[in-house]
Order: structure tokens, then C-alpha cells, then sequence
């Protein structure tokens, strides 16, 4: 049984077939020809945070894939509180045919995959966040790419600048991500969210001790940066740091000048939604280099191409 | 892109075919050849307030057009608040193909229209029903026009007494409508009640000033009308002002002696739920005239005509 | 219009029949010849209480037969407070084809299914759990039946010992479906939590008055049984009571040793979610011979086979 829990469980020719997978998807959206391989499946998302994008992105996937998604809020199903983990993906595997878990701890997807009999996904932990790191660079490669060529290799040694809490799932990934697709990573933000010695280690042993750099110098970050990258300094649950946090995270706020210290060519990319006037001025996410709704449609593209490549067959 | 945020948004001719559209999707119903104009679509549902009707006739509208229903609470998606509305309709826009929205302010539908690409259809503001007014007319038409006749011509001329809180939705709602079907519309309730100043300007903008008769009397009101009309007094979000408004409202309860002041023939019609005793007996409600249960079902009806009217052609 | 609101709402021979279009759909799952006998149709889900197992098996099963499942959680749609239960189900009546509820009071199911002009489903009441006890019955009857064989038939003449909270809707379902399936029933339980007076005049008016054992001794209602039951002490809303049930059901939790008391090839029988050292130890829980699992997944081809039996027909 394959799942997708962190960005090193495709390997690099898998992520390849996927890119070109959402490729092909995303050109033919509607058509008949994209087939139904979610048919007579149902695809459960258990959700312990309210979301937009990720909600919606999957809910609209599964279907489009001829599948039928189901939400369930985490309360709703009393995920690890009514009964063990273990037996709640017991149960689940008899009635679906895939889970999409968005929740806290990392370990907690592992548990129910480790447990179940069916492809789970992780759409978001404190840990990491793999379906947005696939669709960024598939974001990316739409762009770099020749047409037709290969997307993955488009990336090969492209740099990528990650500018302000450098300490998130977001920061985490990018990192393992990079390395994934043979990207260069240079992160910038207060010392104090440096990636952790939790991470580092956990970084090793996926073959990648060390392999970023971390600099509290948002202008030595996005030197020869193809792509400038931010997200929310204050995302759901810091509400109480907001002041502490903004105040530490200012000097790296992308400004118009920051941005314009990347390539002449970098593109800026946010995984929304925005705080403009903290993390980005307004006025760079209104440049046309700016892509951030283009990579919030590719949620749905990759996410499908992950849920075809993962799913069970379907026995008509 | 075109919308449906207030009942003059379709011209009479469009009014006409809607109705027509309508009837025919009613006879049709759960038959192959009502066909699926939303095929491979997905229409969001953004709901700011609980629903019994409105919810399910949507959710069930969708369903029954090939499309995918997506219900989102309000606050699942912060609308408004993690981020802009604006940048919300964008990015909805890339995943869906419809919105339909039940929120309080009028301008978070326009705004919502405005900024995305995909069609919009107010279910529910402070300010209007149109979705409601539709099917109510659609309803009386139903009953007044003859066998495959015009549905809408035949509303020509009737008159429409509404009693009771003529300062809400509902009553703003009826006299734009009124005024579009070529009806006449009395209205009855407190004094304090009148149609207010930002209501008339609106009214003056859509070319329809003063079009409307407003009375403290109830019988002068229902004098002559051809549809007795009322809705709860005590709406979601009013409970605090209950007992004051019970009594500032109870002349204007519809009894039956009241209902037998309106023309013989007339009918009686709610949108519910109703509180018996309140704006209306419970011996009105039993009246072979009143057509209550109708009037709800033809809910599903109209909404299906107006979204498969809005929605963009489906690619397969 | 026939419902399914209390096990005996079947007679044999068509319990008989859903049994065996049970383990037909079971076989085929997934595959095109199950046919779509709900195609076109929306069910609606009331639930007043969250859920796992019954949620997600309804969902997905009005979904395998082609319907589209319509979640509505009880304060959603105010049922009860908003209007009258009785509105409630004539407006729903009009807009979906059938209702599965999950609420407190076993009469307001029965008031839902007396207004509405639907088939409606009892997915549990603080009185009785349909559902369940036929998923529990098909589950030994697929062990015991000759292949091919008539399933209820098998179940002529064993024995269930249910253990534990003998005064919760479970034991009540039980006793009224062992009379119903030809099986016999010993329950034992605290001396307070014998079958009610309530609970006993229901049953004589059934026509099985005293049809059943009850004794505060373990080891004798285990004794020569085929299945050995039980279910959680502390449900949902009982919280409260947690040390005091505790206290006084300890005698009755399924211990390895008191489950070697029933015959040597009984089955370990349970409900879920389990609560491992309460009623039933682990250890128990983990034999070859507990099918907690299959009896789970069950509910999903019973739940089926009931809604393909009373759904009305579909027009394509």
C-alpha cells in the first residue's frame, strides 16, 4: 500500500510521472478522456482545521476523478478520542477507499496509514505539507519547462529563497522538496526559527543532512533566487504570538525592493491566503511575475494526479 | 459572466424562459432527458445562516443537474476574514464553477460576483431573496396561466398583498419583483415598518420609484389581492426583539377572517417555516388555498432553471 | 409506504430477502451489475449526534447505489425548534427520497415517517438500533449458512448472551430482533439495568412478551451461547455517570475466561468503538474468533439492501 505522507515517498522518476500526470489533467479538465479512476470510490477527508483551498481543491478532485468525496470534520468522528487511531482506520479501510487527513502531529497520519488498508494522504501537519510543495514546483516547471519536456528536470538546480518563519511545516518541506527535486534552498528569518535540531535530524535521515542554507540576510536568501517564497507569519492556532511574531518577522516581509534583489525572471509565490502589509506587500503580489493564484489552481491538477497514482484500482 | 443577485438581473423575456425551463425540469423530474447541463461541475454553497429549505433544494438542484454540490459553512472558509472576499471569489473561481451564497450584506454577494469568474446566485442576503420571489411567482403562475401557456404573462395585472414585517427581505424582494412580473403589491405592518429610505433609493435606481403601496391597514391591503402573502416575524438573529415585535405585528397575523377579505380565489403563501399563532392560524394554513408545501418544492424547480440559465457550458 | 423505524418492521421472509440481496451486493461491490436502484435520488442524513461508522457507511452506501447522501447535522436544520417535526418532513418529503435519522427519541422518527411521504431509516434511537442488530445478524448467519444458503435460517434456535448495559437501546434491539430471527437471548447486566417496563410493555405489544432471559450471573448467560455480545458501558451524553457505571458494570466486562464459558466456537461480538479493559479485554478483542471488524463493514451491505428494498423506484 502506498501513501503519500512526506515528499520523499515518490522518488524522483514517480514525481516525474506525476507532474506529467497533473499536466495531462489539467489540460483536459472536463473532458471524458480524463476517465474516472475514482469510480465507485469514496474518498474520506478528515479535517481538524477549517481550510478554503485544501477543503475545496480535494473535494472538487475526488470528484472530477469520478470518485465521492465525503468530509468529516475531526469532532465529528472523534478521531482519537472515541477510539484508538488504529481501529478508527481500521473501520474506515472497510467503507473507503482513501483517506485525506489534515491534523497536527506528523505521527498521527503515519498511525493511520501504518494501521489502515488504504492510500492515505497528508493534506497538512505541523510537520510538513507535501501537497503544496508538489504543486509548487509543478507551478514552477509549468514555466521553466520546454513543451512537452520533461517538468521535473526543469527544476534541476534552480534556486528557491523562503523568506519569514523559516521554522513552519511550509519551511520544512521546501527543504525536504528541494532537495527531492535537486533544487538549491536558501532560507532567511529571525534566528530563533532556524529549522530545528528535530528537523535536522529527521532531514538525515532522508538522505539530506545539512543540504539548505539559513541565513537571517533576506538579501543574501534571494541572491540568484529563481523563485521568492513566503507564507503567513501568523497562520491558525499563533494568534496569541501575533504581536511578537510580526514584530520579529518584519525584516522579512518581501517587499518590492527585497523581491527585486532575486533574477530579473524569479517568480513570487505565496500558498495564500495573504496578510498583505506583513509577509508581502501588496504591491508585489500585484506583479505580473506574481503567480499565486495559478499556484493555488494547481492544487487541484497535482492533488488529482496524486490520488490517480495512489488509488486502488476500481473494479469497473 | 452573468448573475443572479437581485430579481431584476434577467429581463422579463429571460423571466419568461426561466419559468418555462422550470416547468419542464418540474414534469421531467428524475428522468434522463431532463439531461445534466452541470456534468463534470461543481457548484460551492457558501452559507452564512442554517437552512432547512434553502440548503436542501440547492444541494439536491445541483445533484439533479449532473453537478457536485459543495456545502461550505461560512465559517469553515473564514470568508472575509483569513482573507479578502475578494481574494476568496478568485480563488474559487479556479476550482468551481458556481457560487451560492446565503450571507447578511448584499455588497459581500456583489463583491463575491465582481471579483470571480464564475456565476453567483444570491440565496439569501439581509437585503434580498430572489431565488425565493422567483419561485413564489413561478408558484402563483403555475395556477393562473393556462396549459403550456406563458407562465409569466399571466401574473400581468394581479395584485399581491404582503403583511406583516414590510421592512425585511422578503418585502423588499416582492416589490422589486412585483414591480419586474408587472404586478401590483400592497403592503401592510407597523408604520415603523415602511419601506425604508435606503430601500426607496435602491428601488429609484432600478427604475421602479414609489412603485408600491404601503399601508398600516391590512384590509386595505389584502382589498382585491389575488395572493395573501406573510413571512416570520421573528427571523434567525431577532430573538432578543421578540415580544416587541410580536406585539407591534399582531394586527397584521393573517386569520381567516382576514384571508376571506382578499379576493374569493385568492391563495395563501408562505415561504416558512411558519409559526402558527403568530403571523398566521394555523386554520390558514390548512386551507385547500393555501399552497404552502407547493410553494417550497417549486424551490428546487426554479433554482435548477436559474443555474443551468447561469452556468458555463460544460466541456463534455 | 413502508419504513424500517424497528427491527419488526420486516417480517421474516422479507428479512430473509435483504439478507440475501445483502451478500449479493457485498460480492459485487464495486462492480457495474449492483445497478443504481437509487440513481437520480438524494438522501438526506439527520444526525443529532456525531458518528462514525454510521455516518460513513450510509454515505458511502447511498452513494454505491447511485444516490447522492445529504448530510444534515439536527441543528443545521433546527429540526423540531425552527418548525414542527411534521412540516419538517412534509418539506423534505418534496425535495429528497429518503431519510435516514439518527436522534434521541424513537418518536420522532416515527412522527418523521407518519407526516413525510418518503421511506424513513431509524440509523439509531435512544430506544432501539435497527441497523445494527440486522448488520449483527448477517454477520453470523454468513458464517453459520450453508454457501448459498438461506441466512436467516441458519440463525434458527442460537443463542446471544449480551452483556453489560442491558437497559440501552443495543440490548432492547436485541431481544426485540433474536425473537424476530427464531434466536434465543440471555442478557445479564446490574439488577437496575433489567429490560424496562416501558421497554417490556413495547415488546408484549410486539407480541413477544418475556421472550427473553435476564439474569445478573455472567457465566449463565454465556453458557452454551453462540455469540458472545457487549457494547461500550459510557456512551455519548452519559459521561457523567462514568465511575458509578463503571463501578457496577465491572462484573460483566467480556474476559478471556468468561468468554471460554460459551460454546467453543462462539464468536466475540461488539458494536464499536471499543473501549479495551472496560467492557471487553484487549486480549479478547484480538481472537481469531471476534469479528468486530467483518460485523462493521456489514452495516455498509445491510444498510444497503435496506435502502435498495424500501426506496421508491427511480424514473430512468
Amino acid at each position: 500500500m502506498k501513501h503519500f505522507l512526506k515528499e520523499t515517498d515518490f522518488t524522483p522518476p514517480e514525481v516525474s510521472e506525476i507532474f506529467a500526470l497533473a499536466r495531462d489533467l489539467k489540460s483536459k479538465r472536463g473532458r471524458p478522456e480524463c476517465g474516472r479512476p475514482l469510480a465507485q470510490q469514496t474518498w474520506a477527508m478528515i479535517f481538524s482545521k477549517s481550510s478554503t483551498r485544501t477543503r475545496v481543491s480535494f473535494e472538487v478532485g475526488i470528484h472530477e476523478l469520478g470518485g465521492n468525496p465525503l468530509f468529516l470534520n475531526k469532532n465529528d468522528i472523534q478521531l482519537g478520542r472515541g477510539e484508538s487511531v488504529e481501529d478508527t482506520a481500521r473501520v474506515l479501510s472497510r467503507f473507503v477507499h482513501g483517506l485525506v487527513v489534515r491534523t497536527y502531529e506528523q505521527a498521527e497520519v503515519e498511525r493511520l496509514a501504518a494501521a489502515g488498508t488504504i492510500p492515505v494522504i497528508n493534506a497538512l501537519t505541523d510537520f510538513l505539507h507535501p501537497c503544496q510543495i508538489y504543486t509548487d514546483a509543478f507551478t514552477m516547471a509549468e514555466r521553466w519547462a520546454a513543451p512537452g519536456g520533461d517538468l521535473l528536470a526543469s527544476l534541476k538546480g534552480r534556486k528557491i529563497a523562503f523568506l519569514g518563519d523559516t521554522a513552519c511545516n511550509m519551511a520544512n518541506s521546501w527543504i525536504l522538496g528541494a532537495n527531492l527535486f535537486g533544487m538549491k534552498i536558501s532560507l532567511a528569518g529571525p534566528a530563533a526559527f532556524a529549522p530545528t535540531a528535530e528537523f535536522q535530524s529527521f532531514l538525515a535521515a532522508e538522505g539530506y543532512a545539512g543540504r539548505y542554507e539559513f541565513t537571517t540576510d533576506p538579501y543574501q536568501a534571494v541572491k540568484d533566487a529563481d523563485v521568492v517564497y513566503t507564507d503567513v507569519w501568523v497562520s491558525m492556532g499563533k494568534e496569541e504570538e501575533k504581536q511578537e511574531r510580526l514584530a520579529i518577522m518584519s525584516p522579512y516581509g518581501v517587499t518590492a525592493e527585497l523581491f527585486a534583489a532575486a533574477k530579473p525572471d524569479a517568480y513570487f509565490m505565496h500558498c495564500l491566503p495573504a496578510h498583505p502589509g506583513e509577509e508581502v506587500q501588496q504591491a508585489v503580489l500585484d506583479l505580473p511575475r506574481s503567480i499565486i493564484f495559478d499556484q493555488a489552481e494547481n492544487r487541484l491538477h497535482v492533488q488529482k494526479a496524486i490520488m490517480a497514482t495512489l488509488a486502488l484500482p476500481s473494479r469497473n
